[in-house]
Formats: C-alpha cells, structure tokens, sequence
C-alpha cells in the first residue's frame, strides 16, 4: 500500500481554478450587474444539461421523459392485468363460451369481469407488494420528472434569453456554435464566478468530471471488472448495473468520495488516514451490496418483464438480430479520451464499427460452425417435412404444437445461420484492424504485429474480442438479468481489502504528485489530429481532477 | 407583363434547320433515289421509337403491351368477381356448407354459381356503368396498341434493313452505335428532308424536344408545383397525374400550344397577341380542371384498386419497403440536364442514390424518433404477449382478431422502425452531399457553404429533402390517390391571371431573343466532362425550341 | 493422333525427385536415425492430411464426421418413419381420434403404434432393400471414419511431437507457418526418402497432384463438360458427380492410370501402345457408365431426399437465396493456378465475388424482366385479397387451400422479383470486369475490349456467364438431381474414339517432351504478385506430373 502504481499525479498549478492573484478580486463584483445567469453553483450539472438539452430540444426531452413514466405504469399495469384479468382456458379453447349471436371466441371473452379482477387482484399479497413498491418508484419518477422539466425550462430560457438561439435553429447548430456563444456568455453574465474567462477545456471538464473518473479507473484496471471464468478463460463483466453501482460508491450515494457533484471531500485529498478511508468505504461497498441483494427479486423480475416486453417480437420477427454486435460497455470506456463527450466518442467508434463487426466475423469458431451447421440441418429437415404437411393441408395447424414446432425450429435455425461464416467472405484480419484502429486510436501493447486470436490468449488470455465487442442481445436482453446477482458477486467479490485499497488509494494519489501524467503506459496513443487539440490531451486527467469549486 | 423575366431567348441564326443557302435546293432531291425510309414526316416521334424499341426490344415491347390490356382486363374483372361473385359469410365462416363427402370448405364452395352471380351484376347499375367504361377505354388502348405494333414492326425493319442491326446484335449495342448509324443512314435515306446531315444533337433535339421545354418551366419555376402548406412550410406537389395534365396542357391536347409534335403554333412566336393567347389559355385549363374533376371517381377508384393489387403484398412481407425513397419526379425535372435521354438522366441519379438515401437518413427527425420509439415499445408489448400465447398453444389463434392484431402490430412495428435511426450510422452530411453533388451536377446557390436543413429552412423554406427524394411508397402508391384531388387543385390554383401569363409569355419570350440563354442564373454548372461536349450545352434551349420543321 | 495438340510437355531434368548424384545414397542413411516420421510411404496424404486438419483440428474432424454418420441415419431413419409410420388422415383432420381427457390431437396420436409400423416396413420389399443397401453404406463410412480417426491422430501427434504445436497455437497458425515448420522437419525426421530437403513447392506439388492435372485438363478444354443445347447455345455440365465420376477414371477408380495414389502406371509414360490404351480406357469409361446407370434410382432418391430436408426451409424462409449465386465448379477449376491450395483460391474467388455478382446482375434479360413483373402482378394481386380477407378475419384460414396458395404465391412473388433488377443500381460493367479480374487472373483472348454479353455471342457462344458463376440453389440443390442423368450421358458422349483419344493421348504427351511448356496459349496471365514466386508458375506443370516417386 506503500507504492502507489499509479501516474496521474496532481497538477499544483491549476488547483485553483482562477487564474493566480484573481481569487480575491472575485468578490468585488458590483451587485447591480449580476444577471439571472450570474453565479450558477452547479456549474457542472448546468453544463451537462446544456449538452443534453442541445441533442433532444425541450420537447423531445418532455416527451421522452413522459413516455418513460407511461412505460413504467404499462409494463406494471399490464403484466398485473395478464396475470390477474385473463381466463387462459378460453383462449386455448379448454372451456367453451356460450355466445347466442355468434360461435366465435373473441378477445373480451377471454378478459375476467372488473369485480372478479380486483377481488383477484386483492387476495393476492405479493401483487399489492410490487403494486405498493412499482407505485412508490413511480412516484418518485414523477418527482424526478417535475423537477427535470423546470430545469430543462430554465435551460430553455438561457439558450433563448442569453445564448440568443431559437428553438429552431437548435436543432440545426453544432456543439462546437453551442460552447463559443457559451463562452462569449461568460463575460456579460458571469456564469462562472470562480474564473474570468471560460474556455471550451474548462466546459469540456465539468461536463465529463466523473466520466473522466470512470475512464481513468478503467484504464488503470482498478475496477475489478474483468475475472476467469473456469473454462472460458478470462472474461469481462461490466454491465450497466454494475456501473451504476459504481458511480453510486464514488460519485454520488451517500457517503461517497464526492462531497457534492463536484469536489472531492477534503479527507480523500491527504493521504494521511488512507487506511481509515479505506475502511470506511469497505463497509459501505458492503452495505450497498446487501441492498442490491435485497432489492434483486423486484429488479431481476422487471428487468425480465422489460426484456419479454421488448426483445420478443425482435426475436421472432428477425431472429439474427440477437447476433448483431455492439461495442460493449467497457470498451466504450477503454477506448474513450480523456474529455471526449458522448456524441463525440460514439461517432468515432460507429466509423470503426463496420470493420469492427467484420473482424469479430473473421473468428468464428469452426468448431461452432460444425455443430451450427449440423444442428440447423437437423432441425431443418423436421421443418421441412412440417412446412410441406403444411401446404398441403393447413388442417395439420390445427394438430396440438406443430405451430409451436414450427416457430421454435424456425428460431432456432435462424440462430444457427448467424454461426454459420458467409462462404464469400473475404479473410483480411489485418487491413480490417488497421482500419478499427485509425478511429479507435487505442490498441494494448501486445496487439503490435498481431491479428489473431492466438496473439490474444498466449499474451494473458483478455482479448479485443471481450474488449469490444458483444453481442447486441447479450448487452441489451440478457446481461440486465444476469447483472444483478452478477451486481452483487461483483460487490462481494472486492470487499476483500486489497480491491478497495487500490481504489482509495488510487483515488488519493490522483492528488498526490504535481505533475499530469502521461497515461501512455499501457496504449498506444494515436492522436486524432484536430480532435486532442481541441479536447485536451488524455494525459490531463490530473487536471481535470483538480478542476473543483 | 411588360418585364418577362426569362433569358432563354430566340436563336435567330438557326432558326431554319438547313445550312443558310440549302433551303431551296433541297426540293431538287430526285424522285428515284427516294427510299422507304426517305422523308420521315414525324421524325421526332420516329427517334423516340428508335431509342425506346433499343432499351426494349421487339418482343419485350410487344409483351409488355400485351401484358397491360390484359392487367386491366384482370384488375376490372378480378373487382367485379370479387364484389359479385363471392359468398364471404361462408369464407368467414358465419354461414355452414353442407357437403356429403368432406367436411371441409373449399374456396369453390364460397364462388356463388354463374347465373346467381350475373344476374347480379346485371341488376348493379354502377357495375355496369364501370364496365361500359373500362370497356371502351380497354377498346381505346386495344387500338393504340395495334398501332404501336405496327410502328414498332416498321422499327424493326428500319433496324433491320436501314441500320444493319440484327436483332440477336441489339441487346448489347449501344446508343452511341446506334446513333453513329443514323447519322450515316441519312446521307443514304435522308430520313430528315430539311438538312442534309444529322448531327446527334438533331436527334436528341427531336427526341426530348418536350422534355426540355419541362426542364425550362421547372428551372424557371413556372410550373405551380411549390405551394405553402399551412404547418409544414413549403411542400412540392409534383405528380405523375399533373405532368400529364400539363403535358396535356401545353404539348398535345386539344389547343395546345403546338399545332402538331414538332411546332410550336405560328401565333405564339409572335408577341403580339399576348394577352388574347393567356386568355384562351386559362379557359383551356378551366376546361381540363373540370374534366379532371367529372374524371375523378373513376381515376380515384381505379388507383385505389391498382395500389392494393400491387402493394399490399410488399407490405405484409416487407413494410421497411414503404420507407424505402426513390428520386421525386420533380427532382428528376430539376436535375436533369437539357438534352439528357432518360437513361443517361437515371444513370446519373443512381450513382448519386446511395449517399443521396444515407444524406436523408442523417436528418431524421428526432421528436419523430421518441414517439416511434415509444409507439414500438408499446405495440411490441402486445405482439410479445400474442406471440407467446400463440407459441404456447396455436388455438390462441382461433379466437377472434388474434391473428389480425398480430398482423397490424407487425406492420406498426416495422413501420416505426423505419423512423429510428440506426445506432452506429456515420453522421457526415457535408461529405456525403459532395459526392451526391458529383453526379446530380446542380444545386441552389444556397446550399453553398452549408449542408444542414437548418440552411434550408433559412433560406426560404424547399429544401432538398422535398426536392430530392421522396419516400417510395408515396411516390408510387399513394400519391396516386392524392394525385387526382391534387390536380385538380393543380389546376385551379392557377387559374388565376398572374401564372398563365408567365407561362405564356415565357412559351413566348424564348422565341423574342436573337441571343440562346444560359440558365446559368440559379444553378451551379457541374459540367460532366465529355457529357456536355456531346449533348449540348443546358443553354441551348433557345436553339432547341427553334428546331422544327 | 499423330500430332498431340498440346504444350505441356515432360520436364527430363527434374524427373527423379533427387538432386542430380544423389540417387545412390539415399539408401546409405544409417537405420538408427529412423524417426517414427522416416520415410512416409504416402506423401502426398499424409501432406493433404496435414493442410485439411490444420484448417479444422481434430475435434471438429472428429465431430463433422459423426455427424455426416448420423445424418445418414438420421436420413433414412426419418423417411422410412414418415413413409410407414405417420397416419396422414389424423394429420389431415379426416380421421378423428377419441380422446377421453382432451379434444385435441396432438402428434403423438398421429404415429402409429410400433408393432403395426415395424410389420408394415416388414411387408415392404422397396424398404427393405433401401436399408440394405444404406445400411451396406453406412458401415462403408464407418469403417472409412474409423481409418480416418487413425490417421488424423497420427497427423495430430507429428504436429505435437513433430512440429512442436500445440492444439491451442493450431487455429492461429497460417499455413506458411506449418509448412516452414514441415520443411524444417525434413531435415531431422527424413519425413521424404527421396530427397534431402522438401521446398514449398514440393509440398504444394504433393497436395494438388490430381488437383492440377484436373485444372490442365479444364485448360486444355479435353473434359467433355461443354456441349451445346438446341436452343440455349453452348452450356457447360460440370457438377460434384461428374467431377467425381473424372476422378475415379484417372486417378483412384480400378484400372486408373495411376499405379498408386503419386505415380503414373509406366504404360502410360511411353508413347507407343497409345491406340491400345485408349481402347482399354474406353472400356472402362463405358462399364462406369453401366455402374452409373444402375446406381442411379438409389442416387436420384438420395439426392432429392437430402436437398428436400436441406433446402425446403430455406426456400420458404428467403426463397430469393434461391437466385443467389456462387462459383461453378467448372468456373472454380478453370480459374485456378497451378499449385494454389483450396483456401488460396478461395479467397481469390472471394474477392471478386462481390463484383462478380454484381456484374451478373447488370445482364438481367429484359424479357424475363418483363414477365416477372407481370406475373407479380397478378400473383400479387391474388394474394393481396387473400392477405386483406385474412387480415379481417382469421377463418378464412381454415378454408382448405388458402394457406398452401398464400405459401405459394409468397414463393413465387419473391422468385419474381429476383428477376426484376434493382431501380437505383448502377450499370458499369467495364469497371466491375477490372475489379474481377484484378482477382481471378485469367481471362479468354477474347474478352479483351469488350464487356457485353453480346461479344461473348459473337465469340463462339460460351460466356463468362456460364464460366463463373452459377445460381446457389442450382449449383447445390438441383444439380445432384439432374446430375445422375447428367453422368450417365457425359460417360455415354465420349466413348466415342475422339475423345478418349485426346484425353489418352494428352495425358500421354504430358510425359513426352523435355521442355516444361507454358500454358499461356489460350489465357492471358495477370500474375499474382508474391504468389507466383512462392507456388510455382502456372506453366510448370510439365513438372508437377513428373514428381513421381
């Protein structure tokens, strides 16, 4: 604990935000001149939601947000609805109704009385339980919501009153328009009081201050992110319930490193009670991760209810989508700059996306492919014979299952194919990953003069493979479910002491040295020309760091 | 009226198609040396049959032509029968077929018998009326047919026997070939009596003489086709119903301005009788518009029945098509070039598609893109809830509107998809519109320097996207039935006095001026190299107009 | 047959393996150095063993031949269970079943009990013979994958022990890799007797010893795999059977012109008795075709039975994967160099693919264009009111036939409409030939300068078109069908003197003359940069047929 294997170093220099001898003279500014938009204590949450608010307008925003709410009352509403309200007997035609106009069934029939419903529905406890709990959250949702939509009303009124842009022009400026007005802005309204003049780095830090955590922690592999798993070898686990977890400990919940939004408490900024620290945040990861345990039940069963909800006609409907990659979470934190915002990093990440998704294609296992083929094989002569009885006489749907059968071989050798490499595809790993690598600008060290796979296993078994990319359902269907127990092995899993140590520690030494490391230790950097410029270099993170009220 | 605000303007030299001096030496031709093909009077009509029948072939246009007298036949009977000839309560089975031998109902069973279903077309007068119509038009194209036939057979032996084509040769000669040939065969045939060598700029005058004269009126904005709509700003209303009106109007219908296809009538080169010509003009059009309107049901009906025969299929299997965007009518008259065949036009236009569709899908509307992201969600829900009732147990399926919903919900889906923007789509629009700009050659002075619909708001309010590209499905399905109204809105609107006067006295003015205009004014001149040298340059309207015979 | 029509000629320099003066004193190597690797009798397999296992290691050998074991089974198994043991009339719902507990039928009560199913295969002669001759079959490959898993776990412990892999680097490892590893070995193990040290091309010569002779043949157009329709034109026959039957004749089949698996009968390296032998090859040509010919009905059912249960799912599924296209097999032969390996050429081919196909679809018949869309139409139109009836109500389904007709029309519209080329595409068939032949290398003599179907016509009538590619669904699906027939017919045309005699003679003189002769003749050669150098020249096969141990 003596050695810190750390280079982000504090940058006595710019501590203080003000520029040297400014820091008095700031408090003699003439109480007439103060705007509406004088003095904004969080400037760091002003700024986020301008960024914010410039991408969606107010009225997506507002829409999006109530359509969230509406979603939430839905897929509760609803799931209670099928649950309680629904006589399945009539809809498998196990009991008859007795209709006097018409033989059909219809819908209705099917739906319990109103009276019957609710008896139903208040005899069961458990169902008023997630009732009460969905009813609880909901309501703090709406809060919430009242809350974002005065903010974003304000913001609203700053582009108009003080940005002096028309809501429609908005949707047509850029970032780059967005931050000089902002910029031009300080000097009249002294949005900031803690510097004179702002400039686009200083906006760019506020916005990003705990993301540029998050990158710094992921790069230095002080996140216990990636584990072995017994016989896939080493893997990466990082959804977005961990994360949030995350950020929850550092960042935000209570008794984190954060005194408010954006400095660090004074304690974590001398290095002196660096066990006691340590301590303490042992037991609140803990106290977190029995929270997350309690709570697991009501999340893993909305999370598998939002994922019915949402994934189940794609799967029927296309099939191969679940195939589809995405960057993962954790690459998306691997390979971010140090002040790169979201729209930024996502649009140089969709430009290697293509020969990203290629490469991935280039090694598909051929032992997979061999089961994939033949297993589509067998499950493709069944449905043949299904699909011939079936056009020649669709009376064979009416036989118990064959529809059932049908559309399950049908799914099953959909995801077979997506297994299966194209027979026309052009084998070029090296091209395809010069390419990747001209937007991504990182690549560990071993990766030089490699292409393959077997350069990834024999250099510590971690490859680009989990590094980049995963599967779209995994990410988006799947891993929610398995991320909250996942969620609390990743919370038990550290509260051994050397996890939480290196934390803290880290943490504490990002303030340690005066001088702004290069994290150039374990990536090849190649500077996007124009963008670091602008952006400020990955190595100022001791800086940003730095950058508090 | 005084001011007319055009530069095309009169070629006085060229005005006569005969080298100065030649004019009287011409009747001195011998009669002997007079062959089939000497003295083609319409030879305007005879080079669009040569370059149509090149593309098409004999068979090809005879099949075709086959094929649509006998799709009306189909689509008129196949209504009738339907309306007529079924009995639906037994297809939906609310009535019960006694047979001896099955128990199962068969699509004959649901036929009524001949004489049942006669004798109740006969007592439906409205049927009746519809087929006495479609009978005389089906009569009216059966004749225009067996002409065409004829003309095309003496361009098959003009093929044949003139230009020394066979036709196993045809499918892969070239225009240019073909041309070069014509071009030679008229020092031997003198097809055209009023020169005595063809230049390919004769023949692609006499081919798209009324094509440019549309790329004219649409460069000058003459046409009322942009008009202001109360919400959406101003929108373009470009029809395949109101070309042909105007073509109508202007080209070939009863008093148009042409006394036959190839000139103009002698009373609008003068610019006397201005006034009286315009008067005459607006009462023609008045006429038309209330033809159009007695028209309308039967057009409105007949375009209803043609859009579901051919479309409902396409959208069932694949509802993403309807999104799918083609180039705009009026895009195509905007963009092409005077003196530009339709394959060299779409030519172009296809090579610029590609970046033209993912320059369209930057700019999706992001308030449209919560709402169809929420809207899927929710339709999603109930598809997923359907779809795992009916994977369960297929009987689901029997219960009324089940599979109805399942349907419709699909389409919803599908449909809202379209409007979400792919997650790793490359956002570069200045790019792209530089090389949709390398093949579609012309843009407005406003776009310069600006690429964004922001720009195209400021500046008035068309933009590209309304220019350009439209989606598909409007284009070809459902315009057509907004198309019939429209036109006759088309019509009216400009009934009033101002626009027929520009629209004659601009017919007129292009014959006041000795000087042939460059239409430089307004659009930027991408010359195609080579492409220009050879047709012509897009000022030579002037000329263009001049050549008759 | 005085005057052989061919350029390959005997290379006498380097007809023994052996360095000139070392002969002698290979027998002289002291016993005690034998390695288990010394002296590998069969060189040629144990290389070709070598390259196929690299591809896909033991497991997936292992497993892709059990499961080609179990699908044949599985095959018979399931066709003789649907043709004796299914009640098709429970199926069809024109036999009810009695059900105590429920009043649906289910599968299960759709197959017959087992002693009635084993009596009724038990009565049936046809049955009974077919799983005699599978079953005869079946132990014919088992046997043959027992030998086979013998002979890869040698091979895959000369790459443990020999070659020092292990099983984890293989799949990683590239070709030139191993093969350097193999040359390296050479000198310790003596792994080939006849000389000291194996180079690349001794190994690649040993690999694709029939391979090669198969591409001269091609090139030197002996193989009676054109022939010319009444009404299509030339066409060329080449299918797996065919290649199949070729081989059998020269290479492997009793009474070959090969004594062993890597050397010529002696007979057939002089040039006297040349009449004599083509006689006897005649014979035999035509005893393999009488085997063909009885074989047939066994072969024709196998084939249909596995392409049903192999594409009937596809079909419904996309059926327009029908219409897509991949390399001949004749194209695939023809385009091959000397001396490239599978993957080589394949990845070659690959690259061109995407052109290729393109360049295909530029040539789409206008007239089949024409027909497609109108049979679209009224297909079309027939399943639109389906579809709509459908929509508004589900029972229109249980209308016999209605399903089978949406099934089929679906199909046919989608066959239709690969017919109908797409809209936007760009027709520039110069550029896409570059594109291809800056990857496939080889073109006729008369290509040059032309693009167009049209000069393929008027050169002799066998275009590229029929060389390169072939539509999927044909080349796999329906081939094998036709093939049997196909077979017989290739084997009954050329007995005939003429042809065996140039087949004779050819495969004769390739030993005749001294001088390794370039096939340049009727090729142009657009050399491989770096391949050439590495795999030996295309011309050198004078000297690949006379590495002979």
């Amino acid at each position: 604990m003596a050695h810190f294997d750390t280079e982000y170093q504090r940058l006595e220099a710019s501590y203080s935000d003000s520029p040297p001898g400014e820091e008095n003279l700031l408090m003699h500014v003439p109480e007439g001149a103060k705007s509406h938009w004088h003095h904004i204590e969080n400037l760091d949450l002003f700024f986020q939601r301008i960024s914010f608010y410039m991408k969606n307008g107010f009225t997506c925003m507002l829409l999006g947000e109530i359509f969230e709410l509406v979603q939430l009352l839905f897929v509760v509403g609803f799931t209670v609805f099928l649950a309680n309200c629904v006589d399945y007997d009539i809809l498998f035609a196990n009991k008859f109704v007795n209709h006097t106009d018409s033989s059909k069934v219809t819908l209705p029939d099917a739906f319990l009385p109103v009276d019957v419903c609710s008896a139903r529905i208040r005899d069961n406890a458990f169902v008023i339980f997630v009732l009460i709990i969905s009813g609880v959250f909901w309501l703090h949702r709406l809060v919430k919501f009242l809350y974002n939509v005065c903010c974003y009303w304000e913001i609203r009124s700053f582009y108009i009153n003080a940005l002096k842009m028309t809501m429609s022009e908005l949707p047509y400026a850029t970032w780059q328009e967005v931050q000089a007005r902002i910029v031009e802005i300080q000097k009249e309204h002294q949005i900031c009081i803690h510097k004179k003049e702002l400039t686009e780095l200083d906006i760019y830090h506020r916005i990003l201050r705990f993301k540029n955590y998050m990158v710094a922690m992921v790069n230095k592999s002080l996140l216990p992110v990636r584990f072995r798993l017994p016989t896939l070898g080493e893997s990466v686990f990082y959804t977005r319930g961990l994360k949030y977890n995350f950020e929850l400990i550092f960042f935000w919940g209570p008794g984190s490193l954060f005194e408010n939004e954006w400095s660090l408490k004074p304690e974590y900024k001398r290095g002196g009670n660096r066990l006691e620290l340590a301590d303490r945040l042992a037991s609140r990861i803990l106290w977190i991760g029995i929270a997350n345990l309690l709570l697991c039940p009501v999340i893993l069963v909305w999370q598998i209810l939002y994922a019915f909800f949402s994934y189940t006609e794609v799967i029927k409907r296309e099939p191969g989508s679940l195939g589809a990659r995405c960057w993962s979470l954790y690459g998306r934190c691997y390979l971010r700059h140090f002040n790169e915002l979201d729209h930024e990093l996502m649009s140089r990440l969709s430009k290697g996306y293509k020969a990203a998704s290629k490469y991935m294609n280039c090694f598909l296992s051929p032992l997979l492919t061999v089961v994939a083929k033949n297993v589509a094989f067998f499950a493709g002569s069944l449905l043949a014979v299904l699909i011939a009885l079936t056009i020649y006489d669709e009376d064979v749907l009416a036989v118990e299952h064959v529809l059932t059968s049908i559309t399950l071989l049908g799914v099953c050798i959909t995801v077979c194919r997506s297994f299966i490499p194209d027979k026309h595809m052009v084998f070029c790993p090296e091209q395809l990953l010069r390419v990747i690598l001209a937007h991504i600008h990182y690549m560990p060290d071993h990766w030089q003069g490699v292409y393959s796979r077997g350069a990834d296993k024999s250099s510590g078994g971690w490859g680009w493979r989990h590094l980049l990319l995963c599967p779209d359902g995994h990410q988006t269907a799947w891993t929610p479910c398995v991320d909250v127990s996942g969620e609390d092995r990743g919370i038990y899993l550290p509260t051994g002491r050397g996890w939480e140590d290196r934390v803290v520690s880290d943490a504490l030494c990002h303030h340690q040295s005066p001088v702004a490391a290069s994290s150039g230790d374990h990536t090849i950097h190649q500077p996007a020309k124009g963008a670091s410029s602008q952006r400020g270099h990955r190595g100022c993170f001791g800086h940003t760091s730095t950058l508090t009220v």
